[in-house]
Order: structure tokens, then sequence, then C-alpha cells
């Protein structure tokens, strides 16, 4: 069936705005931003502990392999962002800080300016462009109390722009099943912002074995990733946080990591664990399946109709109505064709959902934008 | 559609034959078999690293929580297989050692008789069960040299019963993507034996956080199995080893552990790996798509309708062809009804397979036996 045209919003789409850029080049540990002088003309960023041994054998031998990827306009740029917009015909973007977010901060640092600064920055380039930007703030997830994270909260709230969070899965540094979270989720829960969930860490690099270097970045990447985004989320289910907050919205990136698809194996194999049985007998707990179309979101940037049909098949009987498109963009540019134009990485995504919902039908235009103006909001106050 | 039914295949069923409990129970480091006394009817079978910590205190403190599971008959008795058979409407199985197999043997051990003596005992159990048993053997991968391996390959082929091979994830120690294991996928591949590849390992304890002793097993079951099954395999088509041996036929544990939900994301982190998709192009490397509808066949252990119609759509046009029914027998017995009764795991899977594919239907029956039954070739020869 057609309908009426949504606008096309795209929730995943990252920047590293100039304050933060500022933050990443005064520092000497990864995450860090370098220039390597003359064996490359853009500074590169560095953003993974799997980049120290190469961080460390560049900074002594000139002639080593450069680490990192280069730093390019697209990190940073407000006006290359509106570019890539057009390029794609996206008509709203919200935007959020890139990974590892503010996570390295010190106490001190977390619970000082700095963080307040991140955000009015992304506030200002919304402004800049109204009706085409709105943005999930950061939070100081790392500073001196809890209380400094909570006013973070109602700053952001009364942020025009801000439609959200966006979080890695460290939490306080103890995962986001640490039952020291539930004040933030449910302040989180209370004003309405929902929390986009976005891997950082992936896995130990031992799971990768000995020719892990022969492979690129694709096992963290392509599978190191979503299964970070899946074991922080369960764990939070098995925590009993989803039924401790019910107001709580997580948006998960790239259809929610491996979720739909292992949902049934997680339901089983609680079934068949006696002791947490009882306890979720006992708290009334709702099934995984439950939680998936009451309180999670799932992006649509996973790469194809297979992954896309499960995401929205996990998302209940009304699962399209909870999908959301994304890009990823500055990350995955084209590597045979000019960055300025269109991205593959935009369009398998795009082509994903087409196939998956129908092209031109009511349910693929939800999941390209009507769905995320719906939720979040997306117009102004 | 209907058509005349086909037998009904459990190719995910395990058994600790005899000789393989009198190693266990020989032994003083995990995995092993062990009786605490008064605290427990039954002898405990304690099979994962992660176990270490409470077997230590076990054996210190009687009063301490006794490690392990029980080693029910479930996990020994044929007579016992037999009857979970027939209970469920099973009318042919594919028996496998579980895991660890003899990845833990020494390289003397494996290079001795002992290897032999465990496929000789599922060959003669099956034996004693005409048409209704068939196995997958087990190779000594710990072994003094290759040789030995390719010769176990050579003795497998030769009884009359054995249809592949099951493998866990370590290979010679270096996992699957090992260059020194491509012989032996050659001779595999040449002797017609598919391999059941199954997890064992998981996923290294840290990434679970510390509350992980709150959820039981589901992480490490739930999410690491699936997690390391799909590693493994990635690992092995990012190295070549499909494209090397094209005659390589792999049945994937748990409908591909994540495989077919993150196939897209693998493609595009190889479509934008500058160095990888070169060698890709030069070496005319098939895509992940094309190894899942040429090679690789999925079990239908995965518990939701969700993941199994994922699965089947990741196999390529006609993957409805390429599924196989499992139990993953002994394991998940019902912890609510009586043991000897239906076992509710059974049930999911059976229900997905009949929601997927619709009741009665052509496709749901050939999912439940027909393609087992045709791909492994099992009838008497």
């Amino acid at each position: 069936m057609t309908a009426s045209k949504s606008k096309v919003v795209d929730i995943h789409t990252h920047m590293y705005p100039p304050e933060y850029i500022s933050i990443l080049t005064s520092r000497q540990n990864i995450p860090l931003v370098r220039n390597f002088g003359d064996n490359s003309k853009d500074p590169r960023l560095i953003l993974l502990e799997a980049e120290v041994p190469s961080l460390q054998l560049a900074l002594q031998v000139p002639s080593a392999p450069i680490p990192g990827r280069p730093l390019t306009s697209h990190y940073a740029s407000l006006g290359q962002k509106i570019h890539f917009m057009d390029t794609h015909k996206i008509d709203i973007s919200v935007l959020s800080l890139a990974n590892p977010w503010l996570d390295f901060l010190t106490p001190e640092e977390a619970s000082g300016p700095l963080p307040a600064t991140i955000n009015n920055d992304f506030e200002r380039m919304c402004q800049l462009h109204p009706g085409r930007l709105y943005f999930f703030a950061t939070l100081p997830l790392t500073a001196l109390s809890t209380q400094v994270i909570l006013d973070s909260i109602t700053s952001s709230k009364g942020l025009k722009h801000c439609r959200g969070v966006i979080m890695g899965t460290s939490g306080l540094g103890k995962g986001l099943d640490d039952p020291n979270l539930v004040p933030v989720f449910k302040a989180l829960a209370e004003a309405e912002l929902p929390v986009f969930l976005h891997p950082h860490n992936g896995l130990p690099n031992s799971v990768y074995g000995p020719q892990q270097k022969d492979y690129g970045h694709v096992l963290p990447l392509a599978l190191g990733f979503p299964m970070e985004t899946t074991i922080a989320v369960v764990r939070m289910y098995l925590a009993g946080v989803f039924d401790a907050v019910p107001g709580l919205r997580m948006i998960l990136a790239h259809s929610g990591g491996t979720l739909p698809f292992l949902a049934g194996r997680i339901e089983s194999c609680v079934l068949h664990d006696g002791a947490l049985l009882k306890k979720f007998k006992e708290e009334k707990r709702r099934s995984v399946w439950d939680v998936l179309k009451e309180q999670v979101y799932l992006d649509a940037v996973v790469y194809s109709e297979v992954g896309l049909k499960a995401a929205i098949a996990a998302s209940g009987e009304k699962g399209e109505e909870r999908l959301m498109f994304g890009t990823d963009h500055p990350f995955f540019p084209p590597l045979e064709t000019d960055e300025q134009g269109e991205w593959e990485s935009v369009g398998l995504n795009a082509q994903a959902v087409r196939k998956a919902l129908g092209e031109g039908s009511k349910e693929a235009d939800m999941a390209m934008g009507g769905n995320a103006f719906r939720v979040l909001k997306l117009f102004e106050k």
C-alpha cells in the first residue's frame, strides 16, 4: 500500500564536534587524535584499545604503518553532514557523539564543565538547521557522583533539540546491569529520554585467534560490535532492569546486535535454569519478547533483508512500527567511489528496508522515517 | 502443500558413551566426572573452565554448592536415548559425542588407540538399532601429527554408520582458520564426511561482568555458545577455507550461532575494508551468502520462529532444503515435568519449524527429517 510520504530520518549518524576533537588532540592515550607529519595529510583518529601496539610502533619507527583512520571532514564538519544528508535525501538527522563518547574522562573531568560543552555544541549545530537536526546527548558516566549524571540529564532535557542520550555498554564501569545505574535509567525514563545503546569495546582480541591481523577490522566490527550490544542488553534483561524501570526506552544499534536471532535461545535458557526461573516467576518478570515489543526499538543498520525481517518479526506483531532507519555515517565510507557521492553502506540498508517491507509501502515509509518522527517527536516545540 | 511423510531425524543429539565416561572419571582436571559422596546421589559432570573455582571450593569445603550437573542416565544410556526418540516420535538419530570431545587429550593419548575406541563404541550402538541410529565420529585433533588425524578420517569412513564428524572450534589448537588444518578439511571433503561444528569454549567470562553469578548458565549458553560458533566459521570464511576446499560441507549447530543475522554486516565490512576487498577480488572469493547456500547446512536448534525464518532465508532461495531438525538431547531437560516424558526444549524447536514453514507442509516435513535423510544418506548401505 502507498501513503502520504514521511520524512526520511537517520537516527544512527555520528559526529565528533570541534570541542570533542580538541579533547582528543590534547590526549596522550587512546582515544586520541594525532598527526604523523609527512606520513599523512590528515590527522589520524585512533579509538580502539586494539590499536595500542600499532600506535606505539608508529611513534618509534617512522616507516611503520600509520595506525587508526584518517580524521576526514566527515567526522567533524557540519557542512559535510548536511551535504551527506542532501545527497542521500535524508530530511532529518538525529546526531550523536561517536564512541567512545566521554567514557574515558577522569571522574574530575567528567564532573566539570566539559560534558555540557559537548552537548551544547550539538544543540548549537541543531539550531543552525532548524527542523533538520536533532541529537542524542552524552552523559558524564564516569563522574564523581550519580548526582552529576542526574543533573546532566536535567540539563540535556532542557536543550531544545535533545531527543535522548547515547550510551555505550560500560555504564559506571561495571556494565549496564549495575544496580547503581538504575537511578540513572529511572531519571531518563522520567525525562522521557530514550537511550540509544551503541557498542565500542567489542570482545577481547583473544577470541579472534592468531590470524586476526589478516582480517583487517572485520572481526571486531562485524562480530565484536553486535555481540557486545547483545551481551549488554541481555545482562540488563537478566538483572531485571526493564521490569524495574518500565518507562525506560532503549534504541539498539545495529538492529539489536544479534538479539532478534538469539531471543528464542535466551528465553529457552531462562526456562531451563531452575534458580533463575524461580526468580522470574516470583518477580513476575516479562519474557524477552515482551521487552522487545514494549521497551525496545531497533535501528535498521543490519545490511541485509534477512536480518531486517528478523528484527521486525522479533519486535512483535507491529514490529514494523518499531524500526528506524540509520546510516552509521561517517563510518564505512565508500572505497571505490567519491566520498562526496552516494555511499554503498547507506544503499545496502535502504535496499534492505525496501526488500523487507516492500518498495513504496507504508511500512517501508515508516521505517525510513515515520517511526522515528513519531517516537522521537522530531518537530520544533 | 502436503506430501508423503519423511522420517523424523534428530541430527543434534549427544551421548557420552561408556568408554568416554571412564576417561572422564579417571581425570583430575576439568573435564571430569566426580562423585561428591553423600552430597549427591548422581556423579557430577563438570565440563567448563568456568566451573574450576566451584570445583576447587567443593573439594575443600564439604558444605559448598556442588559444581557441574548430574550425570544422569540420559548422558550415557542407549536405552534412554531410544526411549527419548520414541517419546518424541523421532525415527532416526545421528548421535555425536558431546563437548569437549577429545580436545583435552594429550598428544600421546590422542595418537594412541583411545579415539578409535570411542568411535567404535558409537558404531556398536548404531548396530544395535539398525536403521534408527547413525553417528558423527570424533577426530583426535590434538594428535602428534596430522597423519594421525588423516588416518582417523579413513578409519571413521570405514565404519558402517558414520555420516560425518563433530568438531569444536579449537582445531589443532589455533582455531579453524589455521592453515595446518586445511589438509584435514580436504580429507573430510574427499571422504564426503560433513563437519558438524559445535561450540564449547564460549567467550571469556570477563565479558559477562561482575554480576554474572546471578544469571546461572544463561549468558555462556545462550550467548557465548552461538557467538563462539559464529566467530569460528567467519574466521574460516575470511581465511578462504571454503574457497580452498569447495567440497567441504559444514553443518552449523544452533542454526549457525548468529551467522544468518550477521551475514549482511560481515559482507558489508569486507566490502569496506580496502586490503581485504583487494584480496577477495584477486582470489575471486565468494560472498558469505554464496558459502551459506553452497557449503553450509544449519540445524534447527534456535528455539524461535524468528530465528528459524532467518536461518532459512540466509541459506538461499532453497534455504528450506538446507535445514535439519535437532534436539540437543540430553541437554536442557525439563525442570517441571517428568524427564521420561516430553521435553519442552524439543517442543519449542518443533513448534518453530511448524510455524516458520507451515504445519504439515512439505517444507516442514523436509526440515524435520527429509533434508537430513537425503544429505546424510541415512539408510543402510
